[in-house]
């Protein structure tokens, strides 16, 4: 049994920009690419050691950076991604950011202001866990802004993201996208499970009530926010192993696209003192 | 004698969003609005009297907070803008950013991540010296930067400016006009006479050189980023006098359109205990 090749996994998680997205078009529990669990593993390995030696070139060459955006529900599994995808990446070469309700400073600045600032440099990998989409997610469903404020923002995160691409950053966005019953399994397996009941926060029951209004506003975000210089992919997330071996083959052939070589660096022995 | 009206000076001195504009239409000597020098010097403190005053409200709101953009050739009077107009305006209340050539830290981000940081929060009045915009003036003049990213800037600016001002910041951006001639004078001035001998840079002289590339940028980023909501002004700075007042006037203008208020709070008396 083979792997699927890189472009056939973004073929099939892509929202391609410019065509009308519809969530419930995807199936949360999709394993077609990878039917078999433990080769989603074995895959995932390889990808992530190939992530780690394209890190070091990116570096090396410091032209370009790669953000790596991770929205979804709770329990989807940013932190898994997080941890498992870049495993065997140095911390040196990351940047990692988790974005939590806005402080007061943050309040008194646009919203996209805190977001700027924790954008990778040239040669690191920058991976928001959450991001500048709450201001569209939750944001809407629980109306912490004017719904006419909301609507300027698809645009306005668009146009930033094409600032950040024309300068050197190259985006990929995650919608972690994981089923209702799903979410209910895992939810109360932090609440039996003794390891797991750090996690367990009631008010992400709250959330899980308003379950459709979020969906709604996912499936805007990836209708209006799908850019030919920032796509969405969809991620089936039901299945942790398919989830982070899907997100690691398309992070690997991103940094595999960028063509990176190394610094040719003409120094010649002789030219110096080494005695 | 009376002072003109601020709608008066605004309309003189703005370059109009989508209208062509021509640097050379501009007189950097025009006195018209301010034929009488002392006149212009007491109308100055009065401005500035209010634009306290003003601050003071802005700051009591926290609705919105107000962007002041200052560019222009070397001794067209940057630092006497600031000194003058917000002579009387608390420091607390202000929050002033001189940009310098950008550090090794900033090359490796997009040259709006150190702008953006740098926005005043609402409540604040912010002052560029210098700002964004030496990234399509020294940068294009001098091919820091390759043509075709000087190019995309004028958009992105435009469109980053958008964001600000959908998001609270009034932006106002003043080009402070001044003639060749003049500027000749007052480098000279720099070596000749003592008290101003550490302002003088011999690096100024090198940019003299290169005045008409430099006059060419400047028109390109008036016409290209002149827009509905950040237009530029462009006043006439061979007189330090009037261009201080004419800046006054506009700055003072810009606040009272806030029509901001007091914020009305419901306190009684009667519900604390004072005793």
């Amino acid at each position: 049994m083979s792997s699927p090749e890189i472009e056939e996994v973004r073929q099939r998680m892509i929202a391609a920009p410019g065509q009308s997205f519809e969530l419930s078009s995807r199936d949360s529990g999709d394993r077609e690419l990878f039917p078999d669990k433990k080769h989603a593993r074995k895959q995932l390995q390889v990808d992530a050691g190939a992530i780690d030696e394209l890190q070091d070139l990116l570096y090396a060459c410091r032209q370009r950076a790669l953000l790596v955006v991770l929205q979804g529900m709770d329990t989807s599994g940013k932190s898994g991604v997080i941890r498992n995808v870049f495993a065997q990446t140095s911390p040196l070469g990351m940047k990692v950011k988790a974005f939590k309700a806005p402080s007061k400073e943050e309040l008194a600045h646009d919203y996209l202001w805190r977001v700027h600032e924790a954008v990778p440099p040239k040669g690191i990998i920058g991976i928001f866990d959450r991001s500048h989409y709450e201001d569209v997610l939750v944001v809407k469903v629980r109306d912490f802004a004017p719904a006419e404020m909301v609507e300027q923002r698809y645009d306005q995160i668009n146009q930033f993201e094409k600032l950040l691409s024309e300068n050197g950053v190259t985006i990929l966005k995650f919608m972690l996208h994981i089923g209702h019953e799903k979410q209910g399994e895992r939810l109360k397996e932090r609440v039996t499970e003794p390891h797991k009941r750090w996690k367990f926060n009631p008010g992400d029951l709250e959330d899980r009530k308003l379950w459709p209004d979020f969906m709604d506003a996912y499936e805007t975000m990836v209708n209006r926010c799908s850019t030919p210089w920032a796509p969405w992919y969809v991620i089936p997330s039901d299945s942790r192993t398919r989830r982070n071996a899907a997100i690691a083959r398309i992070v690997r052939g991103t940094l595999e696209d960028m063509n990176l070589d190394w610094p040719q660096l003409e120094l010649r022995a002789e030219d110096y003192d080494f005695s």
